[in-house]
């Protein structure tokens, strides 16, 4: 599997690119240290999908064995960190990747150093400014990748497209969060732009289009990736309040502690009778939720069938997924590779 | 004076690139209706002073007159439409422009409409994502200028610099607010990065990149535009505190009750006696400030010579650019048009 993924190639791209910004940086003055440890701190971990799904589509294609493929790819890591970054701030979420999140960690770099003013303000403005930064060398990193020009133009018009498309999905998700009357379809649609476009569908589109591919095999690979792309965040879903906290590396429950109107909670609240429907909307969302709150909760999810209802659904949607990679015009390898990745996004991990 | 600021060109390529990308928003979900509306709103202010810096290098450097530098010049406008929504965001500003600004437009629809939630943060969350889609526009609408690939690659190696260096001038800046020991030295390193070379010295180098200018002319226009810049951000600190706000957009003393630690600031606490100094770090940055207090501080600012010794450098700096400009290689219509914007930048307007 990890061999899949690509991991070492894109860790290497990405320190690599870092390391050719962190003299500028450091040149304007050394108090922009933090920006960078705290940088390298994130880039460290994650799990890399984008880059693969990239990857694989460009193999698949009949795209050669090319370091700079790696750099442009690798390059979906930093508009992911942006994301995170920004994601964090706006959730206001304290842990990520099972470390303080970056705007957590400006708070506590301010306190410890006794600044005056406050800490939490400085924090966030930290925070946006890194996720800014992020979201420019994105680009940055995919334009200097070193492709030749004609492939960079036709990877920029997906690039594009993909940062539109996930800013809109996060607003949508946003305002899902502030709707008392969230339906499976609506939560779908924040799915389909936030999620299936952007980690999957257009990161295979990235690749294709940087080799050149024609319009059947871009077609395919959506077949493929919107479906997959799908079953991913349900299991995202799921993890968020079911997972370990040692593999989501967020406390148990986080996700209704935050109050994400995620598909799996819209199975739930379909399927629930007054008594739990209004148990579900008093508690979600709750930041002070305890253990024992969360575990009610669970219980609904559970007893209702809002879970096995979702399990169904990834099922239903992996099945789709899978069906369509094997009649996909790709290389053989890269059908296995993007077979794998499929098990990796959607395995039940509980 | 308007002529030189190329206002109605920059404003017809950006409503031509907005609309560009209103159907596929609105195709995404017609919700975004007021993500649109908003940058409309804000996109139609501003004195355009960037794309006019970057054009007139252009036709300085020998460029000739062709609509694709306009659009490439005008995607200045976008990277600044997002460090304005973000700063206001990180500052918890209330208007802009002489509007509300953008996290308090979404918190006020959040509120009209009733939702369920804190607006606040809604807010918040939805003037972070429309700063980033403007920041991930400006650069795909530099992209798209239709500008020849060689063009773009030489104008990009400035465009990237610049972006780097905006972000890391406004987390100086935040950390220069959190610093009681804040010197005139200090602040002017913020100025220098957050407004010299941002508003000014890279517009101008981004022009002359893109028409392909030789390294003296680029080196000439540093000579102009440093300064200069400096001038400018002096004359716009002197506005925060003394500014019509009919003109700034912003309430009387706004600077002062946000706690801004500008060179102004600084030069009044060099100058200040005990009892002056105590008032000053007093009521900086209290944000509930009335207008007694902002006319008291600005007497200290006054009676300490803080306000003369700055209107001083204004004039210093004013006074370097222009001499930089009477001998820089650029055609003569180019000249007399930087020479006017000096005059638009610096001008005492209290």
């Amino acid at each position: 599997m990890s061999t899949r993924l690509i991991r070492k190639e894109v860790d290497e791209a990405l320190v690599a690119f870092v390391d050719r910004q962190r003299p500028a940086l450091l040149g304007i003055s050394d108090e922009l240290a933090p920006m960078l440890a705290t940088l390298d701190g994130l880039l460290a971990g994650g799990k890399r999908l984008r880059p693969a799904f990239c990857y694989w589509a460009w193999h698949g294609a009949g795209g050669g064995a090319r370091p700079e493929l790696v750099t442009a790819a690798a390059s979906l890591e930093l508009l992911q960190a942006s994301a995170l970054i920004h994601d964090d701030v706006m959730d206001a979420s304290d842990t990520r990747r099972g470390q303080p999140s970056v705007h957590r960690r400006f708070e506590a770099m301010h306190r410890e150093q006794g600044r005056p003013g406050a800490a939490a303000q400085f924090g966030e403005g930290a925070a946006i400014l890194l996720g800014d930064l992020c979201l420019a060398w994105s680009g940055e990193m995919f334009e200097s990748s070193g492709l030749e020009p004609d492939r960079l133009a036709r990877g920029r018009a997906v690039y594009d497209l993909m940062r539109t498309e996930v800013m809109a999905g996060q607003y949508l998700d946003m305002l899902e969060g502030t709707r008392d009357t969230g339906t499976v379809d609506t939560a779908l649609r924040v799915v389909e732009y936030k999620s299936a476009k952007y980690t999957i569908e257009r990161p295979l589109h990235l690749g294709a289009a940087l080799a050149g591919a024609p319009l059947e095999v871009t077609g395919a690979l959506s077949a493929y990736g919107l479906p997959l792309g799908v079953a991913f965040q349900l299991r995202d879903d799921v993890l968020g309040v079911f997972g370990d906290p040692a593999e989501t590396g967020k406390p148990a429950g986080d996700d209704l502690r935050e109050g994400k109107r995620t598909v799996l909670v819209a199975l739930t609240l379909e399927r629930a009778d007054a008594a739990q429907a209004a148990m579900m909307r008093t508690y979600l969302g709750d930041p002070g939720l305890d253990e024992a709150g969360v575990t009610a909760l669970r219980t609904i999810i559970e007893e209702t069938g809002g879970l096995a209802a979702c399990e169904a659904m990834i099922d239903r949607y992996a099945a789709e997924s899978g069906a369509a990679l094997e009649g996909a015009p790709l290389t053989e390898e890269a059908r296995g590779a993007l077979g794998e990745l499929m098990i990796a996004a959607t395995a039940r991990r509980v």
